[in-house]
């Protein structure tokens, strides 16, 4: 079977570092750029200088290698860093927090290969009619902002709803979690909090050090009540946000807590930060480098490949039975 | 590797059917069962008459087949089904909503095997230390009662946690999931969701309607202020809840509204009733009968074994790696 992600963003391994805010900066997606992945810097709500200075430091660190950017689409700033991102011709925009529909044409008429983040089958179907390049298809597992959906419900339908490549995200840290992406039909993986805990990564250590003791029930979601879920580690703070989202009558209260939060845990504020990080923080027990990460991943994608062709060839057999049938 | 539960339970494949209260009764378990997967009759909250009945109808169809039961540890009744379940020597006896502590040696001694329904990677540790033969680790996109983890974050933690075999449950309905399922390192799949529309099964015409015509986006959870989430189909019961739930700041004073609501969607009730179902309702598009289930999943679970093995030599690579270094 064909996995297309490689050659469509012109990469050795389909492997795509998460756009994490705060965390994902030139020299964390240069080392994962370099080692053939793609390395992705995160704009979150960051100036525009600062957004010019990481993709430079990237390109520096993974000299002609792809390199891509994450765009917050709730962001105020985004129409100034839609057009950042065409005048620095990154290779790959991966986008989060809503539709890009008002930007796929001006970033694809630059040559930026388009890929949104999708939660729902229906979304992924409407990106790929609006010209998307591929779907990044991320389960409520991950690290962070959230969806409903499971990796595992979640593939298999939006692979069903499209035709151009889906990325799973969500649940992957290891060799199997990425052998199994393939196997449910995905061309790649994005992959966020394997990267937090490797030599590259700016989060302070107090955050990779809870990372590498998380057990597998150790995340909470925080924010349903403001329709913004997100994942992290346990402590004081999402503790605390719990219980004030359960007594809560209007939840634009508490805005005030989470902001900043995610800034607080980079910098190394153990119970008053927001440590995001996906349910798979429990598998991940190493710190290692960047290239590391890249080599199990891709490894562990193409162990996929077997298993993915005979399972999709089983399927087509069980479709075309039932066309048959009626 | 090592495929353990076909021989552990006595049966063919190892496709488990999910012990669905009101739903799985000895019809669809003796489908199950007579196609060489484990038939399963929920005893649910059913009088001990019934449960005696249905265990009988179940072996009439699938003669000297392996026939199992679920039981749900919150009846007040689970006393004297454990033994009830005793004297009729199932084979085998899957738990869920609690721990089965007390019971595990009971059934044991009389030769049943014991299977809880696990949602962390501590409970099954503990589960195998009390003599529990496997263990079904239900990832959150199930239908029914669920837990907080991905059955793709938490299979492999599950497997890295305990010995005994681990079996995959949520988010499983056609030959991809199963195939990733045995990647993940289960080895066997309980699947509840597709057997909903079979012609084995007991619910209503307007049940089976819902989960064909189910989007991936049309599960939502129910319940959580309680501290028993539900996942079932969107529909008024479902939406008008979760209406009730936010505003109400004693729990309790809604568990007049969740009573018989799984009852009324078993029987019909379109608008008043409870359709427990999972996120890979989505994927079911197809009626059919059990033993299409069973051989579709059992084939897609066979399939992921090439690359399960790859997989878990890469694992070991990497781990054998990381302790040589560390």
């Amino acid at each position: 079977m064909d996995t297309r992600v490689p050659g469509l963003f012109g990469i050795e391994h389909p492997v795509i570092q998460g756009g994490m805010a705060w965390v994902a900066d030139g020299r964390l997606a240069g080392a994962v750029s370099a080692a053939g992945g793609l390395g992705v810097v995160a704009c979150g709500a960051a100036p525009l200088s600062w957004i010019e200075e990481q993709v430079a430091i990237a390109r520096s660190l993974a000299p002609g290698a792809a390199v891509g950017a994450n765009v917050m689409l709730m962001n105020p700033d985004v129409e100034s860093i839609a057009d950042l991102l065409v005048r620095l011709r990154v290779d790959v925009v991966t986008t989060g927090a809503g539709s890009p529909a008002r930007f796929i044409e001006r970033w694809k008429e630059a040559g930026i290969k388009v890929v949104p983040v999708v939660a729902q089958a229906a979304l992924a179907a409407r990106m790929e009619r609006l010209g998307a390049d591929a779907v990044i298809a991320e389960g409520c597992e991950a690290g962070g902002h959230i969806g409903e959906m499971s990796t595992m419900a979640l593939v298999p339908q939006v692979c069903d709803a499209v035709s151009i490549p889906v990325i799973a995200a969500g649940g992957i840290a290891d060799a199997r979690g990425a052998a199994a992406a393939r196997v449910l039909g995905a061309e790649g993986v994005q992959v966020g909090t394997r990267f937090l805990t490797v030599e590259e990564c700016r989060v302070a250590e107090v955050y990779k050090d809870k990372v590498l003791r998380a057990k597998d029930s150790d995340t909470i979601v925080t924010g349903r009540v403001t329709g913004h879920p997100v994942r992290g580690l346990k402590n004081a703070w999402s503790r605390s946000m719990k219980s004030l989202e359960r007594g809560v009558s209007d939840p634009h209260e508490l805005e005030g807590m989470y902001a900043g939060s995610l800034r607080r845990a980079v910098e190394g504020d153990a119970e008053g930060g927001s440590f995001m990080a996906g349910q798979v923080a429990g598998l991940v027990k190493a710190r290692g480098c960047a290239a590391d990460v890249v080599s199990e991943l891709s490894e562990g994608f193409a162990a996929g490949e077997a298993s993915a062709c005979a399972a999709a060839s089983l399927l087509a057999g069980v479709r075309e039975g039932g066309e048959r049938r009626g």
